[in-house]
């Protein structure tokens, strides 16, 4: 975090120039009517007295409110501002343009109609209940930009506690695109899920996200770590309760030890965590034809120029300067666009693992330096929503077909 | 209500026809990027990592939320669904249709970004608390169709614990512009405020406001009734801490009695009550050019032909097909537009008197028949904003000229 601040505060003429095109481009999302009022009798229907008739349709039958209404189109991209970017907790204003972007992310590649929404409480329960209180006219929730450990309880309550799609994408978009990329590295290398050795730096928002998904296609030996090294069974300093969790789930062999020590003879790594913290040295005492993906952002655990050097077969980064990028906007746009269209109840796993499935199949010819789509292309998004639609049909979450 | 509810359902095509109409238009406002991402320079710049600038500009100083985001154009429009239209408490899903009619009034008449918030809880202290915690974001919060009494004591500590501006429409929109069209009906009948007899029928949610705005124009003899008669100093029953207030500034000579006897020789009638409430004999023991605004909703408190016949100077109704319409949509668009052109921290009396100021004087020629503009005059909010935003600077509640 620390690195992160200091680039951006280095480059003036950068910073000044974004402020001023932010300044400049201050509204960058308006809210328009596609019926327009131009006259009493357009008014009289589309407000009081016509209106009343929907309302009364609703009273009689909650679930109308779907047919008479854009509940079934709105997303809220709800934030408290504690873990905004690279920048930490900045608070809810400070956090805003991050929620606005991301609105516009969703307008623009799946046609949702996003709002932005700043919860002024760092507390938990609070964020929840307010959260709670303000769904009725919600067709799903965004989560974003929440601190760790507090993230997961927030997530899975919501989850549980509401029926709409409700979605942490700093967990889950990451690993949906991550695993696409994978699924497509995995077949270049000619290796599969079930015997790669997986290594996984950095136990943040995105870890559990990525390990269930990699369990699920059916990876069996995965070891995460943290700053401390390797998360075991039995490991007592630096836990928490996400990570007890992990501990149960991976490491069949209980390793211990530092990243120098574990990633030997892994077939993949995968850094969710800082700049720099994977060497030359590191990649070349994994198996053949290693597998890299450096995401932490903006500057990736190792350069791709680096790793290709240190004989890496495959490297992915988060950034759109360099090949194979995991970007979340190949996922959640896609996601939530499935999940409204058949009026979802849950973002479950199988929804996630259509997502993955769906973007890694999209790159018709995978080669080393792509095996990720780009979220430019056209459709790409709808796609990914069909696949996701289907398998919430499939999967008894979907209340529409 | 009951009559109400029966005129609604009575007519089956009309019903059958606005449950068509908003089916088919069910998405009737969407948001739209006002900046195209079309490439990854642009969302390179428009999301991370450009995004990070104004995030850190906000974070140093909080203000320039405003400078950088969309947070000075957006009015959430926020309801607990227990007093939609007549229809009473219909709950926060079947409320919905209101709230994004009247979104899409704030855009059509005032280019004002409105997003329709609802929320489910009928109790004050957890509605109070999640407007707040939500409130970053916000530019502005109107609210609507809350139940009395609750909906004062709601708008009230929003308005001190908020700084930004909250007015709940039902109670100051009719308000603004009924005054404006008293102040034009007075000048025809060559009567003056402070000389006037007023009779107000109905302490609901916009009796207080009214009464206030008229006391503020100089007015001395206001007398309220409810169902059970005048309210006045040492009433017992159906009393309420809004109804106490209400006698303490008003019914200078304490007057007891139901509406038949209290209406003798009063200049002005002003009803917010319910249908057929006032009768010919009403209008005929008033004094000369009786002045009768009579504007309970979907069916006035006496028809307009009814009235004039009675002998009625000016009569006024709440509906679009007569003349002389007290309609909210004149008021609420430029009172916002206003008070975010300054980034006001209130909406006052000063900035409410200024707004139905501005409305009666938009008449040039005021007639018996045209005593309030028509929401449909171009630029008319815009000019209402104008204003309020005038008002604003100089009752010291703009924090920007």
């Amino acid at each position: 975090m620390r690195l992160f601040k200091k680039i951006m505060s280095a480059d003036k003429a950068y910073v000044e120039k974004m402020l001023k095109l932010h300044e400049a481009n201050r509204r960058k999302m308006e809210t328009v009517t596609r019926v327009k009022i131009t006259d009493s009798k357009i008014l009289s229907e589309f407000y009081t007295p016509g209106i009343a008739e929907p309302c009364v349709a609703i009273s009689k039958k909650k679930e109308d409110v779907y047919k008479y209404t854009n509940k079934g189109n709105i997303v809220a991209v709800i934030s408290d501002g504690t873990a905004v970017l690279g920048l930490g907790d900045i608070g809810p204003e400070a956090g805003l343009p991050v929620m606005e972007g991301k609105c516009m992310l969703f307008k623009t590649f799946a046609d949702i109609d996003a709002i932005p929404i700043m919860i002024d409480s760092k507390d938990p329960e609070e964020f929840i209940k307010t959260v709670k209180l303000i769904s009725p006219g919600l067709g799903g929730i965004n989560l974003e930009d929440i601190a760790a450990p507090k993230c997961f309880e927030i997530e899975r309550r919501l989850r549980k506690e509401l029926n709409i799609p409700v979605m942490h994408d700093d967990q889950h978009g990451t690993a949906i695109v991550l695993v696409a990329g994978l699924i497509n590295a995995l077949k270049l290398a000619g290796k599969n899920f079930k015997d790669i050795k997986v290594i996984f730096n950095g136990a943040g928002a995105a870890g559990t996200a990525i390990t269930k998904m990699l369990l699920a296609e059916g990876c069996k030996n995965i070891t995460i770590a943290d700053r401390a090294g390797a998360i075991y069974r039995g490991r007592t300093d630096n836990m928490n309760s996400e990570k007890e969790e992990l501990a149960k789930i991976t490491n069949p062999e209980n390793l211990k030890g530092k990243l120098d020590e574990i990633i030997k003879g892994a077939d993949v790594f995968i850094g969710v965590s800082g700049p720099g913290l994977l060497t030359k040295d590191h990649i070349k005492s994994m198996a053949e034809k290693p597998i890299i993906f450096a995401v932490a952002n903006p500057i990736p655990e190792i350069m791709p120029a680096d790793a290709k050097e240190a004989g890496a077969f495959i490297i992915a980064t988060g950034r759109s300067d360099f090949p194979n990028q995991v970007n979340n906007c190949l996922a959640f746009p896609g996601v939530f666009r499935g999940a409204l269209d058949v009026h979802a109840s849950d973002i479950n796993d199988e929804m996630k693992m259509a997502a993955a499935n769906c973007l890694a199949n999209w790159v018709k010819e995978p080669t080393v330096d792509c095996i990720i789509p780009s979220a430019f292309e056209e459709g790409l998004a709808f796609k990914v929503g069909e696949a996701v639609a289907q398998a919430a049909i499939k999967s008894g979450v979907a209340r529409k077909s």
